[in-house]
């Protein structure tokens, strides 16, 4: 058994023998902390995606199998959580990435959808995988796609939306590095090389397992697809020096990457091909640059996907980004906000907490005063504690980050304490702090 | 067939012979008008929780099967999507109901988590039910729940958060109504009736089907549980004349109602029992008067779900409100929003449209300057068409909803205009536009 499988056992399932149930391995809890941070992280995709254009979408969480063995390639196919409902005639599958739904989305409207079609979308996806360091098997992505668009401003549209994102994040260029490859340029070295089309599947497939794999394994699978290690080493050094001037497509993407104002967080590199089967044009991977992390985000063009779903042709570009590794990044710099700052990105944050000075007539206006700040649209919360050491109750205030405290005096007035500033504000009329408040 | 099942067939699920593939039958593709109103749901639900103090949570997409075995009750377990990995030991399902994983999450770290628990999650869960009206396969759902705190007035603080989010859709307390049971009111109805304890079960599942039985089935049901009609009609009688002057459960709920200002809502209705095993107090549904929907929301007091997964006895309420139901009726009152309002609303209108008088160097400003805007964090979106019609593109800007058009006049100019106005602003430099905008 791996190592990695030791750090992520199935739990116990049953808690009929004493034990607590606990939630499936390589699945999540999110309790308020948790929570509060993949909120953020959804907050500012959402953001990003609205402010360069893009209509959020959303399709089922499981769909039929068929769709998924379609054309995703093995590497996905393998991992699927499949199933047939007792009875059942069809088989459906949790959804593993978005792009096949999206694909189907457009080709069953093609035709009233003006285009180009810009869409995003925020949602949980699921992979039957090893769970390890940066791979959960359900974890959350956002996708982003144009269609409609088959021009590299399109590709540079799209990728200006990512770099939008990491920046909006804290990243910045020196840190994070967009290596972008292009299926057609490998094709037109493939071409070169004499290469049958009906092989360019396996190549893409070696080439882009080529990091994982030692030098003689990788020798001996190109072998077995008819390359000496000379006529190897060729191919290699073709892909390595193909840049913007030895190839069109790789030029007119780099010249729309300048002028959108994101190639300085580029590179074009031939070696990035992408494992997914459907990639036709532009790929790319997003890596912390010298970090040892998985991708934090990858996409690139799929021309023939829609059609091949039953839709008219109808170029595509898209990519996604996950939640796991991006949270490991953003935790390790530091870039992950805390306390009261990230309470205050999600609109999380506590307008006003209340408590009672302890007399009875206080106490008993605490709750009646709560439930008309909530009526009024404020966020307000309030102790449930009955001690009268206001100080002690301050500081719960205090540490639930709200912006005021209120301490409630007698049947009639209160204390409004402004938590940032330490400024007290006595005898303010109960009945008339909706209005202080709001002003 | 049943009718219903004609109306939702499952659909072909293979594109493969020409046909479009589609979603599987009860799930949807949310194209953007779908998803904005989703989200406009989505958003009310969350704010209307923080507002009343509650932190936001969420668990997996699926769980250990036992997990629901457990006291969910037969009526979720046969309408369970439940799978098995090829090769694997676990059997899983996709959460049909939300809280056998809070109760999970709570048992888990019951001792290190302050009291009371106030918890909300927002998220999607599924029934293989026959998918009809008012019902679907995989539906979202907001839970919103108080842990640890056994009071009638957290009874009250909930119903009041329930409450706040219709009020907030628009929604009147004489077109809503909250039907409040009492588990415990009723069993102490039951004791007077001599019932064993053990058939309790029993009798609550059949005074939850009563409303959908023909009076000769549910005297037939009753006799099987040893009432004769007569005795039945007593029963009946207790449960309608009990009122908050007979129970004291019931006396203490109607007075924290009238302090929390919700009771013009709430109607005190003991033949409301809810279908869920697990439910051992207060209980309650929310229709609209005189509608024919199915329950917008239900939920009830659940003191020993906890304690069942392995934590603490632990008093806990909460409720569920579905986007199902709720979307037909506030779409057949007129209460959801559209257009601008709606994209307001979400946080999703454009500021600005971008369009270019036609001239060579108008054109190769537009995109530059679109990146510009979307990098100092403005919602920018532009044509994609090349006509010289000026007026044809900003009918294209004001249907979208943008709140300004800019027209690019030459290289290093534009027109602002107020599209809700139609006020203009004529030579502004395209290079102090995003300090126009900000301004």
């Amino acid at each position: 058994m791996p190592p990695e499988d030791q750090k992520f056992p199935e739990p116990t399932p049953s808690g009929r023998h004493g034990k607590p149930f606990q939630a499936p391995r390589g699945a999540r809890d999110f309790y308020p902390e948790d929570m509060a941070r993949r909120q953020y992280i959804f907050d500012a995709w959402r953001k990003t995606a609205l402010r360069h254009g893009f209509d959020e979408i959303d399709g089922p969480t499981f769909e039929h199998l068929d769709l998924y063995t379609v054309k995703s390639g093995e590497g996905i196919v393998n991992e699927l959580f499949s199933f047939r409902r007792a009875g059942g005639e069809t088989d459906f599958a949790l959804r593993p990435e978005f792009t096949p739904t999206l694909a189907r989305m457009v080709a069953a409207k093609a035709n009233s959808l003006p285009k180009p079609i810009k869409w995003f979308s925020v949602g949980n996806f699921f992979r039957a995988e090893r769970p390890q360091r940066g791979r959960l098997r359900e974890f959350s992505q956002w996708n982003v796609d144009i269609l409609g668009d088959e021009s590299a401003e399109a590709d540079a549209e799209l990728i200006a939306c990512c770099v939008g994102a990491l920046e909006g994040f804290g990243l910045s260029s020196d840190q994070i590095r967009l290596r972008i490859g292009h299926r057609a340029a490998v094709e037109s070295i493939f071409r070169r090389f004499e290469i049958a089309e009906s092989n360019y599947g396996e190549w893409f497939a070696l080439l882009d397992r080529k990091p994982k794999l030692e030098q003689a394994e990788y020798v001996n699978q190109a072998q077995r697809l008819g390359f000496d290690e000379k006529r190897m080493k060729e191919l290699d050094a073709a892909l390595d020096n193909a840049t913007a001037t030895t190839d069109d497509d790789l030029s007119s993407l780099a010249s729309q990457l300048e002028r959108t104002g994101v190639s300085a967080w580029t590179t074009i590199d031939l070696s990035i091909v992408r494992g997914l089967a459907y990639y036709t044009g532009m790929v790319f991977e997003v890596h912390e640059t010298g970090g040892k992390e998985r991708a934090i985000a990858g996409g690139g063009r799929y021309d023939n996907l829609v059609e091949l779903f039953g839709g008219p042709p109808t170029p595509a570009v898209g990519f996604a980004m996950g939640d796991v590794v991006l949270s490991l990044v953003l935790q390790d710099r530091g870039l992950m906000p805390e306390g009261a700052e990230l309470l205050d990105k999600i609109d999380a944050r506590p307008d006003i907490f209340l408590i009672s000075n302890g007399q009875e007539e206080s106490e008993a206006a605490l709750k009646p005063t709560v439930a008309e700040l909530r009526r009024a649209g404020l966020h307000a919360r309030h102790t449930h504690r009955t001690t009268r050491n206001v100080g002690k109750l301050l500081k719960e205030a205090s540490s639930c980050h709200a912006r005021y405290a209120v301490i409630i005096e007698n049947a009639a007035t209160c204390t409004l304490k402004n938590l940032e500033t330490g400024e007290e504000k006595k005898d303010v009329p109960l009945d008339g702090l909706v209005v202080e408040m709001q002003g």
